[in-house]
């Protein structure tokens, strides 16, 4: 191989300012992996923090953006026990969070830590698992973020069951991953969404129920209709602001609400009352561990569960797919290296 | 409606002593509802309470043996507002276990309170859920023990979700109910028989291995293999004896194994290095609450699930059922009674 | 004893029409206990429900203000079971709240069922448990509401444990319980209030540490300053508005926060971004289950904790209570019958 | 410092191998840690793995024994983040088991990872923890094993609340912490011994009740009486064999049974019916995680709890201190280094 690698940088906060620049490979330190970068998905959070920072972590430039990446191992330093060279593999999101509760100290790839818009990174080896035997690269590469994401809501938290109702608001990235995740554990799953042909694209992934929120803005009323007035066991809330109320008001008794970032809206409120007379347990969802992604990879590979990949660009494509990201894909955009 | 009815009576513990008796019609009192018995299934504790009495709790005879039953309502008290007549209705295995833990005034249908073999039963309205909407009365009688006894190891209280393994020990009633819920939930099941053809149609039911445990006595380091050495996430243990250290060895670290009575062999035993050193969950499962109940209900309608059904009787026809009870059924046997 | 009996009644809402009459003494039903009511504890809601019928549930005049009573039985009905005549008894907050998730059926006392200020009061059994062998009735009565509250936040959902930090909120009944119950499991615990006084005389209870609020704004800095860094394990949020974020902040990784109703402000409100970023789990209390209040009495007995009255009241005197309720006291208030 | 330090080197299997040597004092590579060890606590399992390597893991002499330690950072690795010089640090038990469930890899101090008994070791970054503020050397070096499997099994995973009832069995090194630390979460402890005097001295830890288990054989009545007939919530089991039936029969419905290694017996054994007519949970205990380590570590400074230390040895004394071990002693025994 070369000696240099293309990776996008982004020497300062901006869109304008990312460049798609020549570096050297890196080498890795004894307790890390170099990785030949197949493919990286993109999230939400990737455009915030490469406009402003705004994402979550407390980020400055320069910055090698996004976090999920599939590939392979291709050098392994001197201490490396978990991997070996041509074994494939997916970076964490978070690197340090084993399992249990997220520890202080944990960052995330894609800012602060450089991130997968290159054709290699280095990882610690910690920060990496097996990839999932059944997906290709370009599916593989939407589960670090997205996938467990919706997995840590529903599953690894919310201890999901057949006969359960969730409702899942939108069709992008997280919420097909919950859609999936959903009716893959025999839940009813209720979508809700402004598109008409995305509800319909939806039922066909497994939807029990498609409700349109524009032509139905009282969609928690309908929920209710739907579950014989129980209410929905899971509400995945991914819009924010006044939508929360309703969210609630959808839920059953002592029902899950995950709230997962990052919202459409920046700020969160509801009257108080629903809170405490309908018991809820709201989540605060960021991303998961990584034994929670090694449980989900077997129940991915078990399942045969295939990602939606609404497009994929190259990597000097970025600006499209940032463009594609801001008006909303159905499931995932991916970035391919070669 | 005549003002008798049939109904099997147990004056003495001892099989040769049931008699079907022809009894006055009960009258339901105040929160009391009158149901027609549409079918009643089996369960091996019967067997036992019909015998000695050693199905579980203290039971002295006179004794209408069956706890799990579907009917219609006929009649209600004047206070009852759970149904109304036309109602279609379950038993509860247990009268007065709502929700949380068993409360220790419980008692079963079937010893000490009085059972399913009748035309006929009153049951207090607590003790009843409405039946399935998907599942004939036949096949949804069988849902108030060995279903939720399954349902209760793995979902309630085991949180089973895709990508797990699940071992299931013989294909009895409960075990087949194991491998449905835990098929679809998403996991891994493996089925150990001593028969290749119990074993064949398992693998009909969604089993994703089957174990002939005759030929593979070693049954434990089987499913390490399947598992590619981490063993499985949820034993049940169904045999007793020395089975148990099989089954805890078959178990991956930390892993669940529900001993779900009544067990083949009257004692269990076990080095005890292994208790400690796998961290195991052992739990002891005594079918479940009524929440539990309603809550599978839901899930087999949902599903579509269909128990299996290895054959019916006619109420008169009990001695034979209980022939076949001993030799060991695929799946339940039922009572019809009409 | 005589026919009839004192009972504060409202016929419509709004307090000035709240009338002291005399009424025959109720005769229970089969499944009912005849209740001699000793002493009644204040609720804020009870000024709420009094009002305009805003504290939670949907209440229609007429209407027998407050839910928590503590006294003895003087006559059951021939069904009941559960306690005999003499027996010392709290009711429970809610009816039919057992065990497990709250069903969508239970209702409270004090409205829409008839409530505890009277010299009597009918109850189902099931509506009532044994009262503490260590208290008076006069500081019985304050555990079915704002004992229940605190501990199902703390123990029953929370598993607080010690060395854990609880941040209390104000001085009312619930907070102090919070206080207590967090102090007697070994728990560190930092107190706010705006009142000097107030934080003296929490430190007596056990309180670790005092944070004057008006004096300390930035009440969740102090809270990580007190904890090294690490923020506390859990909060309980008993005002609402802008003070969510200030929880939220407060709040370690992965921390509870427990809304308590009924709030000081009609609506929370909070950026998302620490919802997610935090991984809080935030649960909406609604008092609590029938099991968790026994659980909550065995402690109180082996604990020998004392509930805080801050003032008894004669039956008569409930305007000069309500009064209090409004101003805020350090504790319970509690109406004494005769 | 001088290059040598001793070390208890054990060659092969058996007591009569132990050989105090004259060794180099180690180097931490970048990762680790160079710790001057203070004090080293034994545990029974340390006697068994001298013996013939059966304290649980597959080990191979040469072995340097003991797990516990307590000591003082003398030099650190060029990447190490957790620890600077000077820092009072503890040995966790488990070598990167750092949270949730035990990962297959993970191995112990002591066997076969060099162990304790030696003026200095070298040690992970990710294997210690900081020292408890409150405790000395001597006392803080009990805490790895036995205070935290008494912690992991009636806290990390009990839940253990005030008002509950914990069996404690036995008067050794996990038994009074079991009883020290659910006293201090306001539980009932009963402590069942052989010995009146050890039973006063436990009274004196803080049990509420003291059974003598030879002249009261029975204990498992005993305990009911003393709970009303209800049972015990927890029970700490530590004998194995015939005694797992009685610890079953003490249990409350759905209580948790923690057998907790290395039991006295080599085998456990049980009827069926009590297994699955009770509920229990029965969890094996095997220490915990270096999370649950720092979790009690903050409970046992907040607590000010102090460790029974029965007796102090120097380390040129082990042969001694192995014969104290295989007496019993009351609490612990520490090696101290100098």
């Amino acid at each position: 191989m070369s000696n240099t690698m293309r990776q996008w940088r982004l020497p300062q906060f901006g869109r304008r300012h990312l460049q798609l620049e020549q570096v050297a490979i890196p080498t890795p330190a004894d307790d890390e992996i170099l990785v030949k970068v197949a493919a990286a998905a993109l999230n939400y959070r990737d455009k915030l923090n490469i406009e402003d920072g705004s994402g979550g972590l407390q980020i400055t430039p320069p910055l090698v953006p996004a976090s999920d990446l599939s590939g392979a191992v291709v050098a392994t330093g001197k201490r490396v026990t978990r991997f070996r060279t041509g074994d494939r593999v997916l970076g964490t999101f978070w690197a340090d969070w084993i399992d249990g509760p997220w520890p202080a100290h944990a960052l995330t790839l894609g800012g602060p830590l450089t991130g997968a818009l290159a054709d290699y990174v280095v990882l610690k080896q910690e920060w990496a698992v097996h990839a999932p035997a059944t997906l290709d690269d370009i599916h593989a590469s939407t589960l670090p973020c997205a996938a467990l994401s919706a997995w840590f809501a529903l599953v690894e938290q919310g201890h999901l069951h057949a006969g359960q109702t969730v409702v899942i608001q939108g069709t992008g990235g997280v919420s097909l991953f919950g859609l999936q995740f959903a009716a893959a554990h025999g839940a009813h799953v209720i979508v809700l969404s402004g598109d008409d042909d995305k509800l319909a694209r939806a039922k066909e992934l497994g939807a029990t129920h498609a409700v349109n929120r524009r032509k139905t803005p009282r969609w928690d009323v309908a929920v209710r209709d739907l579950t014989a007035g129980r209410g929905a066991d899971h509400v995945l809330e991914m819009v924010g602001g006044d939508n929360l109320l309703l969210s609630l008001q959808a839920l059953k008794q002592a029902g899950r609400l995950s709230v997962i970032g990052t919202l459409g809206e920046a700020e969160i409120h509801s009257p108080s009352v629903p809170l405490f007379l309908g018991r809820p347990t709201i989540q605060g969802i960021g991303v998961g561990h990584r034994r929670g992604l090694e449980d989900m990879i077997r129940a991915v590979d078990h399942l045969g569960l295939k990602p939606v990949v609404d497009k994929v660009y190259a990597l000097e494509e970025l600006p499209d797919a940032l463009d594609h990201l801001e008006r909303g894909p159905f499931g995932k955009l991916v970035m391919r290296m070669d």
